[in-house]
């Protein structure tokens, strides 16, 4: 810890809750338990060294399963220059998969979801809605097609939900560029920035014309007869950065600015409180 | 992080296999699950700082229990100065903990399994045996007894199951004597100084006639008809300390010389394999 710091998170995955067997390879499992982690240490600005995993298994568990596990592990770790560093294991009916991720903010402060002010624009940088619907998809018993467009477009999004591909460089640069609050969309967009309003004591507006729909989500949307917009506001798991910036400051390009902070409370689109959120841990889709 | 770096360990646990509702209050089970985390740091020579909870609650959770799990931590936390800093939660059809501590090394090398050299001398301190004497108790139905002896006995030993009295401050103690390995005894003593003669390349031969039987550990073993060095020699969960020591170093009192490192292999326990073993995650009892 180089400036005598450390930024920590931990995160429980559940089998049947956070993932299936069926739907998801270890491989999979492991990318998706160190990427969740390491994107929670990105939005704290922080860059993550390493990761510590308590594994519960049921005693028939494939061996292979688990070497897949740790593979999946070691390569999403490998990405940011992380590694597994430790860990426990412990037999159960269940997978559980409890991580811990740590790391260095490089000098910086770190960055919370407290710091939003009145005039203060939101971004987001990184995926939205693609592993909502590629869930969606899953839920609904699709997985193929013979239409081409919409195999690919299944293809991309199914692999979204099985394999996030969290911005983690974008953390340490918001941080550097000045954002004010930070966190990662995990429990959807407008739940999750409802936790920065909240923590800031302020109110978000947010603009649906800033979205600009993903072409698979497009595609997706319209097989499923859903508005991909719903995915993008509301679904989870693709591990997108949602930053808070002083108005005037020059973002790079990957960063979109969806919206801005003003007085009061709570998160309203398009003037009005949005009728959907996201996922609450003890109640299922609300 | 004074000195820059930082000692981490990450513990499942799960309901059913590491505690029982019926069996410990939400209090209680806090306590066991700060103490064999904030133990493990004190076993690398460290002071723990930190504590990190990942929550697994089946739905029908009473939420007195949950306030009850949150106090037992804090609880446990003062008693080494360090705090809960933060987790996640879940639902889950079981109770499961997963449980991150943190910990400052104060300048001191960290002690692992791997320094024994032969000649070394092997040391104990804290409990052993009292918690497995009082899982036997409750195992067997017994929780009570109209004899004042015996009832005393059951007190002692089914509370130091239920609540571990972990010796914290004779891990950083053991560290700034010299240790050259170190451990807590959460599978049993011989399994787990075994796991110091595997990583350290060595044998340790341990002699029996070291070891006290502690009054109410007795008491219970003629209650069930088991000799309690048993327990002592296998029990998990009491969370002494075991450390390895180059001879001729003056250790406190309440440091027990209870055998050397040889050259070899594996722990012997009076010349001879010791013909029972601690806990296996996989297989339960040996």
């Amino acid at each position: 810890m180089p400036d005598a710091r450390v930024v920590v998170t931990t995160d429980l995955l559940l089998e049947g809750r956070h993932f299936r067997r069926d739907w998801s390879s270890g491989y999979e499992v492991g990318r998706k338990a160190a990427a969740q982690n390491l994107s929670d240490v990105a939005a704290m600005g922080a860059r993550p060294t390493a990761l510590f995993l308590g594994l519960g298994l049921p005693a028939d568990t494939d061996v292979a399963w688990v070497e897949d596990l740790a593979d999946g592990m070691r390569d999403e770790c490998h990405i940011v220059g992380a590694s597994v560093a430790g860990g426990d294991i412990a037999q159960c009916d269940l997978v559980v998969l409890g991580v811990t991720a740590l790391g260095d903010l490089g000098g910086r402060a770190a960055i919370t979801r407290a710091g939003a002010r009145p005039g203060d624009v939101v971004a987001v940088t990184g995926r939205l809605g693609w592993a909502a619907a590629g869930l969606a998809l899953l839920e609904a018993g699709h997985r193929e097609s013979s239409e081409p467009d919409l195999a690919r477009a299944m293809d991309e999004v199914i692999g979204a939900h099985r394999r996030p591909a969290p911005p983690y460089s974008c953390g340490p640069e918001a941080a550097a560029l000045g954002a004010t609050a930070m966190l990662d969309v995990s429990d959807g967009l407008i739940q999750d920035i409802g936790h920065i309003a909240a923590a800031s004591g302020v109110g978000v507006e947010i603009d649906p014309a800033a979205f600009e729909v993903p072409g698979p989500v497009g595609v997706a949307g319209r097989f499923l007869g859903v508005d991909p917009l719903d995915w993008m506001l509301t679904g989870g798991d693709d591990h997108a950065l949602a930053a808070v910036f002083p108005v005037g400051i020059g973002l790079p390009a990957h960063w979109t600015v969806i919206g801005e902070v003003i007085e009061g409370a709570g998160v309203q689109v398009d003037g009005r409180v949005y009728d959907r959120s996201g996922w609450n841990h003890f109640q299922g889709k609300l």
